[in-house]
C-alpha cells in the first residue's frame, strides 16, 4: 500500500513534483476501483456513526482545486454511503457584501463542525489566499499575514477537538481542457459552465504558483495539506476516502461507556 | 400500488384510523423491500441532481414522531444514495435561550432550503404545538393561534418555490416499548437512551391527541401531512422514499436550456 505521507505538503513542497495522473493507491481497473471505494465508503459510514456516538470530537475536510478538478464529484462518491445526518457540506462562493464587511475567516468560523460531525468545505478560506494573490489585490506582506491568520484559526480548531484534513485536487492543464470541452459539447451540462472558467484557465501558471505558496505556508502538523492526483476520478475518490478512514481510525473513537444505572431496567 | 392519498391527514382525520403495523406499499420480504428501497433511493438521487441543476425550487421534508419512531433511521436510509451536497439536515432540539428569546418560527426560518436543495427537518416547528400543549404551557387559544401562524409561514414558503412534505412516523405503544427496551439492554446503545424518554412515554395518550389535533389543523393542500405506519422499518423507509420520488416527479423538473452562445466553442 502506498503511503499518504508522500503526498503531504512540507516546507520544501513543489506542486510540479506531484504527477496529476499518478494512481499509487490502486492498480486495478475501473470496476476494481469502484469496489475498493465502496468498501471504504461503508467503513467511513461506520466510523462516522462512532464519531457521532462519542459526540466529542469533529472532523473537517477542506477541499480545494481548480475548476473541474472534481470537488463536487469527490463529495458525491466519498460520502456515497454516509447519512446526511452526520455529514454537512458548505460550498463557499464569491463573498457576499455581508461577508466582505467582516474579516475573511468570519464566514468560515460560522460553519465549523459541531461535536460528532463531519463537515466538508467545498472551497474555503483558502480562496482568500488564491484569487486576491493572482489578481494582485493583496501584496506579499498582506498574503503572509493571511497565512499566519489561517494557521492561528486552524490551531484554535484543532486545540478544541477538530481534526482537520486538507486536500488539494491536482489536475493537469490538459485534463482540465478535456473536462471543460465536455461541458461545452453537452448542452445539458451548459449550466455547469461559465465563460469565467476560461478566463481563470488563462491564469493557470499563476494559480499553480499561488497554490504552491499557500500549501507550503499552511501545511502544519495539526492541519496538513495533501495533494491528490486527480486526473483519474476513481483513484481520486478512493485516495481521499482512504485518507479519511485512516484519519478517523487514528482518532481511536469510542462509543460512550454503558450507564450502570440502566442495568436491569424494564420499560413498561 | 397503494395510494399515498389514503395516508394524508384531512379535516376529519383520526390517528387511530391508521394501523402502525400496516405495510401497504410492499408485500415482499425483507430482502425484496431493501431492494425496492435501493431502487427508489437511486431514483431520488437522480431527481435531486435535476433539482440542483434547475436551481430554482426547493424541497422541504418535515419529519415528526415520538421517541424511537425512526426519524434518524429514515434519513439514513431514504438518503442512502444521495450526495450530502444536495441534502441538508437540521435536527431541532429543545430551544436554546437565544431561540426562546424570539418567536418559535425564527429558528426554522433561518434554515429553510436554498434553491436547488432538499432540506430535512428532524423534528421541527411542530414540537411547539406538541410539548407545550401536552405540558399545559399554552391554552387552546394560543395553540389555535400557533396553528394559524404555522399555516401562514408554510404558505410563504410554498408561494416562494418550496414544496413541503410532512411525515409523521406513527408507531404503536407496544413497538416503542420493544425499541426502548433494546436500548436499555444493549450497553453500547445507552448513549441513545434517556430516562426522560420514559417520562414522555407515560404521556402517550396526550401526545397522540396533540398530534391528531396538530395534523388536522395544519394539513393543507400546499403542505399536506402524511401519516406513515412505522412499526416496520423497511416499509417506513420505502414509503417515504416513494413519496419523495412521486413529489419530485410531479414537480416536472428540467435541466436549464442549452446556451446557444456555447455552440462550437473550443477550449484552448
Amino acid at each position: 500500500m502506498a503511503s499518504f505521507k508522500k503526498f503531504r505538503a512540507g516546507p520544501k513542497f513543489k506542486l510540479s513534483g506531484v504527477d496529476p495522473a499518478a494512481t499509487p493507491f490502486s492498480s486495478g481497473g475501473d470496476d476494481a476501483q469502484r469496489e475498493q471505494l465502496d468498501t471504504l465508503a461503508i467503513e467511513l459510514d461506520r466510523l462516522q456513526n462512532v464519531l457521532h456516538a462519542e459526540g466529542r470530537r469533529k472532523l473537517l475536510l477542506v477541499l480545494q482545486g481548480l475548476d473541474t478538478s472534481g470537488k463536487d464529484g469527490t463529495i458525491r462518491w466519498v460520502f456515497s454511503r454516509t447519512s446526511p445526518l452526520g455529514v454537512k457540506v458548505t460550498a463557499f462562493k464569491a463573498p457576499t457584501e455581508e461577508e466582505r464587511a467582516r474579516d475573511f475567516l468570519w464566514r468560515c468560523h460560522a460553519v465549523v463542525p459541531r461535536a460528532g460531525e463531519i463537515t466538508v468545505w467545498n472551497r474555503s478560506h483558502y480562496e482568500d489566499v488564491l484569487v486576491p494573490v493572482v489578481e494582485g489585490w493583496i501584496d506579499k506582506d498582506q498574503t503572509r499575514q493571511r497565512y499566519a491568520q489561517i494557521n492561528d484559526f486552524e490551531r484554535l480548531l484543532t486545540q478544541t477537538g477538530t481534526v482537520i484534513v486538507k486536500c488539494m485536487l491536482h489536475i493537469s492543464k490538459q485534463e482540465q481542457r478535456v473536462r471543460l470541452q465536455e461541458r461545452v459539447d453537452q448542452p445539458d451540462k451548459h449550466w455547469k459552465f461559465s465563460l469565467d472558467d476560461l478566463a481563470v484557465r488563462k491564469k493557470w501558471d499563476a494559480y499553480q504558483a499561488a497554490y504552491e505558496k499557500a500549501l507550503t505556508a499552511t501545511s502544519t502538523d495539526d492541519a496538513p495539506w495533501y495533494v491528490i492526483p486527480a486526473d483519474s476520478k476513481h483513484h481520486r475518490n478512493l485516495m481521499i476516502a482512504g485518507l479519511l478512514v485512516k484519519t478517523l481510525k487514528d482518532m481511536k473513537l469510542r462509543v460512550p461507556p454503558a450507564d450502570p444505572a440502566l442495568k436491569g431496567l424494564v420499560v413498561e
